[in-house]
């Protein structure tokens, strides 16, 4: 039963559906009589640590909506990794607080601490209902279908690479965009969705399910080139040799580490530069040029798959439910039903907590450079209504006058 | 008087709304009885010296209608600098077809190319309309209030600093990202207009308008970090120092150069990075990230103002009206008229040619580190209907409970 106080929290990376989970948490706690108040914490559980809280029984149900459209965590985040100590101290706030139900927005780590603070409350004999909102634009989730926040980085992702694939057939040469994604390559696979006509790039795509080999890709790079006088790359951030060891760690002098010894990926140029003047040195192209998408991935303003706004709204009502109608912690999890069609079902929280799903190799083609047509059929419902298109002219030839071969300084 | 034969093509660096500009010379021209034939010339200037040459009176207008809303020169783009002598070999081409007008859909560069050919024409007892067609998301076309492609660019700027604001909320540190523009900061200005709450980033805003100094721009960041925590810069990759050298050419060990020896400044990370590693050299603040922001300003698929939409069909539509009732040649030019209207009118080539219009004194701010609210109501209209808001929580704070100060491994 829901009762007395709850608290919602937002960890990890945000994405641009995010506050729609928590909308859908706190407008649907508001309905429950028994319910008195739903509290938010700053910053994850950073901020229940250090009680930074915030009722959020006194936002407009307008206000609300509105943020719930905003992407990017509204509470604020955290890459706080909690441990068995700082889950003690999440439970000693959230205890001296009367918080009957914690609710956590968040991926795998996130899951994570809710188990552990379960734990916890259960050790204590406390009362406490942990149930898990599923978010991450990596995908990688296991159970889940996808994942909340997935499909908005990848509608991104995939109009950007249409827009890249046009301006490389304007202006030839090679391009090269480096996408998000540690481990999990579908965000690097949506870019695919960004191809229309057959000679579309992105020609080749990358993805860290696959052990990227330096000589071969400068071998495919070429062989695209000769063929369509152009090339349009799609590279996972998280691509390694086949020792796991990071392709950046392998061509950067000093790379940066965070607090668990992962190399950082994000926030950085370095990884495109790099295989940007490889591919210079190596092939002899000259215009050769790489982006690295960054932030915008997850944070772009205007960017939204509606399909997954509703989801994502939907994972947060379905979570009061559960706490309101059921005796278990768990996490939410999307199944899909039919092309295309979802439900929602609460896991046990051990079923995803700290575990990281990869894509199945019927996703990935076998030369391991592009996906299949059953991932462009996993991934096309996803994207949403209203999927911009590009469109080309037919180029009806005028046959030559002057006939000279071409030249000029090109 | 237009008749017989007329062509069209398209220069410089792609914009989202370049191809309304095409449907717009197309669609009118198809329109005037005198006119057999409308091409289109492949990859601009290069594809007229090469006779690559397309029918576009064969085009049907319902797909016509569609590549105008695609991004990105749908008859390909050149960066060709044409010279004197290639300029001949333009005019060549021209007559051995019949051409009687000229339309360069372009910027200053274009202007300058249309310039030479109408003189050998004149010179040649040749009767050739040249007119030339405003295009460049950098803005710097002298006389134009503002240049087709500039709004729509301003406005994935705006969206992607309201995205990263927001992101930096949620996750804080220093975020940095790099905009397009070597001469003229006007891209990277566009950048304010993703700022909504009085705290919002991006805090600082750095334009080539300005001299960077590397000293200065580190006392801004700290002190904008201790203020608000956390810290949004804008920055323009054309960033230099007193004597007009490149801050990229400064910080990084090798550069890469074009043909007119202008450093390369897009589609590489560097400047970004290096700037970050700055940062985090002088300040000691460690959650640094850098973003470039790429390809994407100019060709991301579904980022589009319909004011630049509209403006950019009216310029192509308008120049075929002077090619029809007008015996002179020129370049379209947006004059602003109200707020917000515009009126177009026919100036001399000559006007625009070759010349770089920057930002003016009254948009950047008296510290050179953000704009002027002139130059927001100078943007704001250009950037369309539908510009997506960003929403916060109001943040009523719960009473602490234990009080204890903050702490943990933050």
């Amino acid at each position: 039963m829901l009762k007395g106080k709850a608290i919602v929290a937002q960890g990890g990376g945000p994405t641009a559906v995010i506050n729609e989970s928590l909308a859908g948490v706190v407008v649907e706690s508001r309905k429950v009589p028994t319910l008195d108040r739903i509290y938010g914490a700053f910053h994850g559980v950073r901020g229940i640590v250090d009680e930074e809280l915030v009722d959020l029984t006194q936002e407009t149900t307008h206000n609300m909506e509105e943020v719930a459209k905003t992407p990017s965590s509204a509470l604020g985040s955290t890459r706080d990794k909690p441990d068995l100590k700082y889950c003690q101290e999440i439970f000693k706030v959230l205890k001296a607080h009367e918080i009957s139900t914690f609710f956590y927005i968040g991926g795998n780590d996130s899951s994570d601490t809710l188990r552990i603070v379960s734990e916890e409350a259960r050790k204590g004999d406390y009362r406490l209902r942990c149930i898990h909102i599923p978010k991450t634009i990596d995908n990688d989730l296991v159970i889940n279908d996808h994942c909340p926040g997935f499909p908005s980085a990848a509608r991104y992702v995939a109009s950007a690479f249409s827009g890249f694939n046009l301006d490389n057939a304007a202006l030839p040469g090679i391009y090269l965009g480096v996408v998000m994604g540690r481990h999990a390559g579908f965000l690097t696979a949506a870019s695919a969705l960004g191809h229309k006509y057959p000679d579309d790039g992105p020609h080749l795509i990358y993805v860290p399910e696959r052990t990227f080999d330096i000589d071969k890709f400068l071998t495919d790079v070429k062989t695209t080139y000769e063929r369509y006088g152009r090339c349009v790359i799609a590279i996972s951030e998280g691509i390694h040799d086949g020792d796991g060891t990071p392709i950046m760690t392998k061509l950067a002098e000093t790379v940066e580490t965070d607090a668990h010894g992962n190399v950082q990926l994000s926030g950085t140029g370095a990884l495109a530069d790099l295989l940007v003047a490889e591919i210079k040195a190596k092939t002899g192209i000259s215009r050769v040029r790489g982006d690295t998408l960054g932030y915008a991935q997850r944070s772009f303003l205007g960017c939204v798959s509606d399909v997954d706004q509703r989801e994502a709204r939907e994972v947060g009502e379905k979570a009061v439910q559960y706490a309101r109608w059921r005796e278990e912690d768990g996490t939410v999890v999307i199944h899909r039903t039919g092309f295309y069609s979802v439900e929602y079902h609460l896991h046990p929280l051990s079923d995803v907590a700290g575990k990281t799903k990869v894509m199945p190799d019927e996703f990935i083609n076998e030369d391991g450079t592009g996906v299949t047509d059953q991932f462009r059929l996993y991934l096309r419902p996803l994207l949403g209504s209203g999927m911009p298109n590009a469109f080309r002219l037919r180029n009806y030839m005028v046959p030559k006058v002057l006939g000279r071969s071409p030249g000029g300084d090109d």
